[in-house]
C-alpha cells in the first residue's frame, strides 16, 4: 500500500495520556485512538496488527479441532442468575434494562451463554469432545481503566469453551489448547512462559495463564531455571522445608526495647540496626473460625491466597484495629506471638530460625532474642508467602527466579460447575444422563499486541515481529521528485507484492529523516531505502529494524534479500 | 472438514419461532439459535457463512481504497449531544449510565464516533479523500425485533464513511461506494437491485439503498423496464402528467346520494358499483401552516413522505376528528373537495378525470359526478402517491413495475450534517478551514445472507450460492463401513482439499437419506454420492443442489468435474 494513501496520525509528541510503553507508542504509531476511558477506537495501522494477530489464532485454534462461532455480546440477566453470577460479579458486570424493562448485561465473559447454548445443541456422548471459540469484544467496567488497551473496558478476546463426557477427555482439551497457545505465541514472536495460577473469580479447580515476558510487566512470576518449574507469585508453591526441632544451644535470652512509634519492618530494623530476616511479621487475621495469627518472616510478604488455601477457608482478612487490640492488648503495629491464645500460623520461611525480633504486644515495645519453640507455640507451619528471588524450587533442588510478565491468555479447568448449575448434560454410552465437563481459555487479543510492544521496543519506536508488523517491508525513496529513485522504488515494491510481502511503499514528498522516523515508529521489520546510490551505483540499503544491521544490495537483488531476511526473522 | 467432528445440530421440524423462510431454515439448518428477543448466537455453520460474505465485503471495500478500523461499540452521551442526536433518536438507542455514572449507549450507527475521531487525527485536505469502515456489531432496540437475523437488535454491520474536500470529491467516493456495493452483492450471488431512497432519520442530501430481490421481501420497489430506473416505493417518481383545462363536454350534473354507514373507499365503491378509480379520497392533514386536504384516486395510496417533501413541510400528520369535523362538518369517512376553505393538493393520477364520487361533507352523503374545475378549486396538482404497477415512468416512457425485496445495504450523501455539528474541519489548500463533506455506506452482513436465503431455496431446504455456501461440496459416502466407499470417499475429497476447495466429508454412519436431506437443508452447491457403483463400476454422482441435475462421473474425473462445474456456477 501507499503511505499517502493510509491514516497513519504518528505523533511527534509523547501524549499526557499514556501511563506505559506499549500505550504511548500505539497512541505515537497512530494506531489506536482514546474515546471514553478504557475504550479505544483501533485505528487502520493497529487494525492490521490486529487482524494478523488473530488470524494466527484462528489458524492455531481451527488445527485443534476448536470452531469458530459468534456468541451474543448483550446477554440476558437470567442466565446470569442461573449460574448464580448475578448476584457475586460485582461491578465490572455492566448492568442495564432495555425499553422492555428486562434486565441485561453487557458479556465480561461468555460461559452461561456457551452453556445455556450447548445444552440446547448437544445431547449425546457422540457429539463431544467439543471446542467452541470466538473472538469478539467483551467489556468490563473496570473500576480504574488504564494502560491503554492493556487494561481497556471494552475489549477484544478470543473465548474458547471445551465440553467432554469426563475429567480425563476433559484434560486432553485442556492440552490441546495448552498446545495451541504455545503454538500461538510461538508464531507471534512472543518468549512466553505458561505458569500454573490461581483460578481467581471464573471459578474452576485448575489453570495456567500465558505471560509474556517484559521488565514493565505488571504480574511477577517465578521460574525454576533447573526444571523449568513457573508459576505466578500468588500460586507459586516453596519447597517443604525439613521441619526440626532445635537444641537450643544457640539461643539467648530475650530482651525487652522500647521502639516509640516504630510500626512497620523498615521503621522497626533500622532503628535496631537488625536485617528484615531476623524480624517476625505478626499479622492477626479473621477467617470464617475465628481471628488467628499469621507469621512471616520480615523480608518476605503474606499471600492470603495461600493462606486462604492453607488453612481451607473460604474467607480471610486483616482484622481491624479492636480485634488486634482485644488479642495483642495492644495498638497495631506492635503485634507478636508471645502470649496470644489463638492459632499461630507460620511460614515455612521461618522454619530453623532463631533469636527473632518480635512486637511485645505493648504500645512501643519490640522484643529481641525471640525463639519459637521456647517462648511460644506454633500451630503450623505452612507456605503462606509470596515466592521471592531466590527460594527453594517446590519441584527440584533449584531455586526460584522472579521476573515479570504481562498475562495474555490463561486457560481454566471448569468441571461442571456451570454445567451443574446450568442442568447442562448429555447421554452418554449407557443412556445415561452426566453432566458436561468443561474448560475454558481466553486470550486478550488488543493485549497480546500490547504486551508483543512491552517485549520489543527501544527509544525510536516499536519493534515489531513480521508475524504481527503491519506491513514486513517499507520501501522508502528518499526524494520522490527522484524519477530514477521512484522507478526503482516501485519495481521493488511491485516485486515484494508479488512476492506475496506485505509492503508500504513511502510515497510521501517528506524529508527522509522523517520517513525513516515513521518507519521505526511503527515498527516496520525492514526498511529499504532507495537513495542517490540507486542511481549511482544500483544500490540500495536494507535496514533491519531491530539489529539496525544494513545491507548494501543491488537493485536487482532486493526483492529476494528481503524476502531471505524476513524468513530468517519470521 | 468431517461431518462427525462438527456442530451442525439440524433440526427436522419446523421451530414455532420463524415467521419467515430465512429464519425457519436458518434454524433448521443449525446456523443460529436464538438467546433472547432480537439476540442471536452465530453456530459454526453460519459462522462460516458469514466469514466468506465479510471476507467478499472486506476484498471490495479494500479495492475501493477504504481503510479498515474499529470503533467502539458503546459509546459516551457527549458525542450523541454534540450531534444533536441524543434527543432525537428514540427509545432504539439503547442508553445507560457505567458504574461512575456517566451516560452511554450502544452504538446503533457510528456518524458520531467516527466524526470525532476523524475530527482529531485529519487537519489537511492532503489526508483526503478518505473512507474508513468496520464490520462490527450494533445494537438498535427494536420495538419488535423479527425474522431472525434479518430484524436483529444485535447484529453485524459493514459501516463505512467516507470524508472528502468537498462536494463534487464526496460524489467521487459516493459513486466509489455504489460501485463497490454493486461488485460485492454480484460476488455474493444476489440478483439486487441499487434504488433511490428517502434519506430517513440518518439524515443526509441523497441515498440508495441495496435490495435483493425476493418475493417475500418487506420492501416495494419500483423499476422500469425500458430506462432501468429504479426507487422504493417511497421515494419512486411519477412521470408529471400534462395539465390541460377540460372542455367541461363529459361533464354530468352533480347526485347526491345516500351512503348509510360507509366510510371506506371499498365500502362505498361496492355500494355504488363503481370502480376505485372513479372515486376520490380525500384526507384532511394538519401541516406546520395549519390544515390542508390532500386528494388521491380511489385505488392510489397516499405516500406521506412524498406529500411532506411535496409542501416543503418538516412535519405533517393526519387531522385528527376535530380537526376533520371543523373543516368537513362532517364526521371522518365523509370529506370531500366541494366546499372547503383550506388549500386542496391533488395528486397527478387525478389530472384529466372527470365525474368522481366524493364524499359529501355530511354524515352518510355521497356526490356522484364532481368535476374538479367545475365544482371546487385544486391548488395545485403534485406527485404523493406511492407508485403502483403500470404508473408511468418518471425518466422515460415506459411504465414502473413493482417488486418485492429486502434492503441489505444503503448508501448515503451526508453532507456537511455532522462536520458542522461537531465541527469537523480541514484546512484547504490555501490554508483556510473547511468543513469536512461526509458519506456513510452501510451493509447488514447477516441481513444479507438472510436476503440470500430468501431468495434462493426451496421445499427442501437452502441454495447456497457457491461464494458464501459453508461448503462448496459435500462428499457423501452411502455406507462408510464399506471399506470401498470410504477409500474411494476419502480419496475425492483429499483431492478437492488440495484444489483449494471447501469440502465437507459426509463420515457419519447414517442412512443415506438422512446425508441427502441434511445437505440439502444446508444447500451445499454439489453433492458427490459414493455408493455401490464406485465399487461396481468406478463411478460416483455429483448433484448439483440448485438445478437438481447429476452427473455420472469416474472416480479419478470426480475433482476435475466438481472443480469445472464450481466454476461455471460461480
Amino acid at each position: 500500500m501507499r503511505y499517502s494513501q493510509l491514516l497513519i496520525p504518528t505523533l511527534r509528541e509523547d501524549p499526557a495520556e499514556a501511563e506505559v510503553v506499549s500505550h504511548r507508542l500505539m497512541l505515537r504509531a497512530g494506531m489506536i485512538r482514546k474515546l471514553a476511558a478504557g475504550i479505544y477506537s483501533t485505528l487502520p495501522l493497529g487494525e492490521r496488527v490486529i487482524q494478523k494477530t488473530r488470524k494466527i489464532i484462528q489458524e492455531e485454534m481451527n488445527r485443534a479441532g476448536a470452531q469458530e462461532l459468534t456468541l451474543p455480546f448483550v446477554q440476558p440477566a437470567e442466565l446470569w442468575k442461573e449460574s448464580g453470577r448475578w448476584d457475586v460479579y460485582g461491578k465490572e458486570l455492566l448492568r442495564f434494562i432495555d425499553r422492555g424493562n428486562r434486565e441485561f448485561c453487557l458479556g465480561p465473559t461468555h460461559e452461561e451463554v456457551i452453556t445455556d447454548l450447548v445444552k440446547g445443541v448437544v445431547t449425546s456422548y457422540r457429539q463431544l469432545p467439543l471446542i467452541l471459540y470466538q473472538i469478539h469484544i467483551k467489556f468490563r467496567d473496570e473500576v480504574r481503566p488504564r494502560f491503554g488497551i492493556m487494561r481497556a473496558r471494552e475489549f477484544l478476546m478470543k473465548d474458547a469453551y471445551s465440553f467432554d463426557a469426563d475429567e480425563k477427555a476433559a484434560a486432553q482439551s485442556y492440552q490441546k489448547m495448552h498446545d495451541a497457545y504455545s503454538r500461538i505465541f510461538t508464531r507471534l514472536g512472543l518468549t512466553f512462559r505458561a505458569v500454573e495460577a490461581d483460578t481467581g473469580p471464573i471459578g474452576g479447580s485448575f489453570s495456567h495463564e500465558f505471560m509474556v515476558l517484559a521488565d514493565t510487566g505488571e504480574d511477577l512470576i517465578v521460574n525454576c531455571n533447573v526444571c523449568g518449574y513457573a508459576a505466578n507469585t500468588e500460586k507459586a508453591a516453596i519447597r517443604t522445608p525439613e521441619i526440626v526441632p532445635q537444641d537450643g544451644k544457640s539461643w539467648k535470652e530475650i530482651q525487652r526495647v522500647a521502639t516509640p512509634g516504630m510500626r512497620t519492618v523498615e521503621e522497626v530494623t533500622g532503628y535496631l540496626q537488625v536485617s528484615p530476616r531476623d524480624l517476625i511479621k505478626t499479622l492477626i487475621f479473621t477467617g470464617s473460625d475465628g481471628p488467628f495469627a499469621a507469621l512471616v518472616r520480615g523480608d518476605h510478604e503474606i499471600n492470603e491466597i495461600k493462606l486462604r488455601n492453607a488453612l481451607g477457608c473460604d474467607h480471610i482478612e486483616l482484622a481491624d484495629e479492636p480485634v488486634i487490640e482485644e488479642q495483642t492488648r495492644a495498638p497495631r503495629g506492635f503485634a507478636g506471638p508471645i502470649g496470644l491464645s489463638i492459632p499461630v500460623i507460620a511460614d515455612f520461611g521461618l522454619a530453623g530460625g532463631s533469636n527473632f525480633v518480635t512486637g511485645g504486644n505493648e504500645k512501643d515495645v519490640h522484643l529481641l532474642k525471640v525463639n519459637p519453640e521456647r517462648d511460644f507455640k506454633i500451630t503450623r507451619y505452612a507456605d503462606i508467602r509470596s515466592a521471592a528471588q531466590g527460594d527453594p524450587c517446590p519441584r527440584c533442588d533449584g531455586s526460584l527466579s522472579i521476573s515479570r510478565g504481562i498475562e495474555v491468555g490463561h486457560i481454566f479447568k471448569l468441571g461442571t460447575k456451570y454445567s451443574t448449575a446450568m442442568a447442562a448434560t448429555y447421554l452418554d454410552q449407557q443412556g445415561r444422563e452426566q453432566y458436561l465437563v468443561m474448560g475454558c481459555y481466553g486470550i486478550g487479543v488488543g493485549r497480546t499486541v500490547a504486551a508483543a510492544i512491552e517485549q520489543s521496543h527501544d527509544k525510536d519506536g516499536i519493534i515489531f515481529h513480521p508475524a504481527i508488523a503491519p506491513f514486513a517491508a517499507v520501501v522508502a525513496p528518499v526524494n520522490v521528485k527522484d524519477r530514477q529513485q521512484m522507478e526503482a522504488a516501485e519495481a521493488i515494491y511491485a516485486g515484494l507484492m508479488q512476492k506475496g510481502i506485505d509492503v508500504l511503499l513511502d510515497d510521501r514528498d517528506e524529508r527522509p529523516g522523517i520517513k525513516f522516523k515513521d518507519a521505526d515508529l511503527i515498527g516496520i521489520p525492514l526498511r529499504i531505502t532507495v537513495g542517490a546510490k540507486a542511481a549511482r551505483e544500483g544500490t540500495v540499503d536494507i535496514k533491519s529494524r531491530k539489529t539496525g544491521e544494513v545491507q548494501l544490495v543491488n537493485i536487482s537483488d532486493a526483492v529476494h534479500t528481503v524476502e531471505e531476511t524476513l524468513n530468517k526473522i519470521g
